[in-house]
């Protein structure tokens, strides 16, 4: 006994599960902690800048909630996320592995490294890489010389991977973890949107030797602007915290600097934010699963379009909730991103492709049919924590 | 009747102007106004992020207070300056004038734009760029060929001149300015330390077509980290704008993107303690200013140091006072260095050359005899605004 899906009862099904009035933003961050204390806490003492226990905290707290052992604080995701390629070896001409289906920053971080994205394809469980058609991919381009893996096509080696848990749903993680052992590649994690998310009982992040996470304000965490590399190779945190503090020596006075590095470091202030915010993230988390639920129960019933749960191995954080719209109803996305958006309940399509996009249209790509059809039929509905109270 | 100079009386000197026992750090922020009303109002509104009003009302109050048309804040001034950079065109395999003497961000961000920097001296009035000295070496170096500047040993573009204004004082612009005209170079402030500070009358950062201030949490006003780019050009200002944002076309819901962009917005909860700084920027400079003379008159009198004022043509906000040691003492830097600072009164040295870092000692540079110099002489005592009051 399905409901008829058409625009009026698809606004009066989210109205049902939002329960409020006014403007509905897609994702809002709850400040209902301690973020005064610490914030004002950073300005009585004027330790606002990098230097400052807050950073030092966020750290250590991001270390013990992920299970993975160093976490450094950084000014954004895209930040993280350029370090976590600089540290992987990306160099100059290099290619690297990125889902078609993303946003932009996990394309442009490549280029920060002078490096080419190379666009696969998604599967629709996880909604991001899917592991058996990027090796059968890989037999057919690539070929491995001195441990190194190379594209037969452009002769540039291919250096990594880049799975990003798309909406805080995990990838499917160890079977690409094995495609990666052998094509000799490196499993960069873009787990942005995925703090919180667990793979198989273990938080991603921690499957590839080096991952990013971001705490922008729509993140299920936030410190105005923020992320973090995470890692459990030492020596690369040692690397990832140099690098990030322009590359400078320890010395009393001197300053000298013995690489081309960056200014990357997050903001005592910021962290002072992400201290007082990861104390809440089990009760932001159990909120979100919670209105999760709420979604899947409302159109589980309703022909036509269907709510998009966590695969069966992992556990997310339904960090963006999300509704695929059937083949055949695919055509009324627009109408329903614009009708609601009209009436203040905000909502929004996947990513255009990277493929799509000027910048990124002449990269090499292998078929990206799932992407392309997932693409066109997915709409991202209100996700914050306090719609799930 | 000059005193005699040794490391007991330069501390006793120093202590004589501080005035204040226990630790005194090299430069720290003052928050003594509407920092915390502005902070918390972000919080109360859960606007922390991107996206907010503060953002917008500190890019006013810069442009207000500087005279410049258009102000965008971005998450620090390395990124400024790499944006400034960016839209100067200057691209893989070029060139860029850098003065041998300045922060490492200055030639890291011309390495991010894949340019290669090329080394230049300064003058002993400024600590900045020397127009008549680029001169005479462009005359010898450098050909123009259809409007573009080439450097015949490499036969790379030269694309820009950066002028770095040291501690907070003005390079002399106009010449300068003479010297990029006729040479087809575009002129990029780096105004990192100069905000507050004026060149004949108008503030420095409108002389070059761009430039970049820094709000780190050392500088003249603070936002825990930050920047801006400036520019009077409102055409420049919109791209600015644009690159900072990912180059994310504006849509209701689309996310499209036509070039390779960067996530160097500043925050909205940074940008609030901006807001709060910036109100209370003349009396930081006032209470700089007479820091300045004080020491100025304390060390007037002493045999083999001088402390360094002004150029003539600059009113300067004295960010970072700077002590120059005569040539015949200049061994005792070092230990003028440790000394002070082993007993909690913050110096440093200037910052290593350029060209003697690992990474730029291969980079072209022409006869850097003045900075070499000057570089072994420079002693930075503690300059903190509320020690002036």
């Amino acid at each position: 006994m399905s409901a008829k899906f058409d625009i009026f009862n698809f606004i009066s099904l989210l109205k049902s599960v939002l329960k409020e009035d006014g403007k509905i933003p897609l994702h809002e961050p709850l400040f209902a902690g301690k973020e005064w204390k610490y914030v004002k806490d950073c300005l009585d003492t004027g330790w606002v800048s990098s230097a400052g226990k807050y950073v030092n905290e966020f750290d250590f707290k991001l270390e013990q909630y992920t299970g993975i052992k160093h976490s450094i604080a950084v000014v954004n995701g895209t930040a993280a996320l350029h370090i976590c390629l600089k540290l992987a070896g990306v160099r100059q001409g290099d290619e690297v592995l990125v889902p078609a289906l993303t946003f932009v920053a996990t394309a442009n971080a490549v280029v920060y490294c002078g490096a080419i994205p190379h666009f696969i394809d998604i599967e629709v469980k996880s909604l991001g890489v899917d592991p058996v058609k990027l090796y059968d991919y890989l037999k057919e381009i690539a070929v491995i010389k001195n441990d190194i893996c190379f594209n037969k096509q452009t002769m540039r080696p291919i250096k990594a991977v880049i799975a990003m848990h798309t909406f805080g749903h995990p990838v499917d993680l160890e079977p690409l973890l094995e495609v990666c052992k052998k094509y000799k590649l490196e499993l960069i994690e873009d787990a942005a949107e995925a703090l919180g998310s667990y793979y198989k009982n273990r938080h991603v992040g921690s499957y590839g030797r080096l991952s990013a996470v971001s705490f922008n304000g729509n993140k299920i965490i936030t410190t105005g602007g923020g992320g973090a590399i995470l890692t459990n190779d030492t020596e690369l945190a040692k690397m990832a915290r140099h690098l990030i503090t322009t590359a400078k020596v320890p010395h009393p006075w001197a300053f000298i600097h013995d690489q081309v590095g960056y200014n990357y470091r997050m903001p005592n202030i910021n962290a002072a934010l992400g201290c007082a915010q990861i104390e809440q993230i089990d009760r932001f988390i159990a909120n979100k699963r919670a209105l999760a639920e709420k979604y899947c129960k409302t159109f589980s019933n309703v022909h036509g379009i269907r709510f998009f749960t966590e695969p069966e191995y992992a556990r997310s954080n339904y960090w963006l909730n999300t509704l695929i719209i059937d083949e055949e109803y695919k055509e009324m996305r627009d109408l329903l991103l614009s009708e609601t958006n009209k009436q203040g309940i905000s909502t929004r399509p996947s990513w255009e492709l990277m493929n799509k996009l000027e910048m990124y249209k002449d990269c090499p790509r292998m078929d990206l049919s799932i992407a392309e059809n997932l693409g066109q039929r997915i709409i991202n509905i209100p996700s914050s924590a306090y719609l799930g109270e």
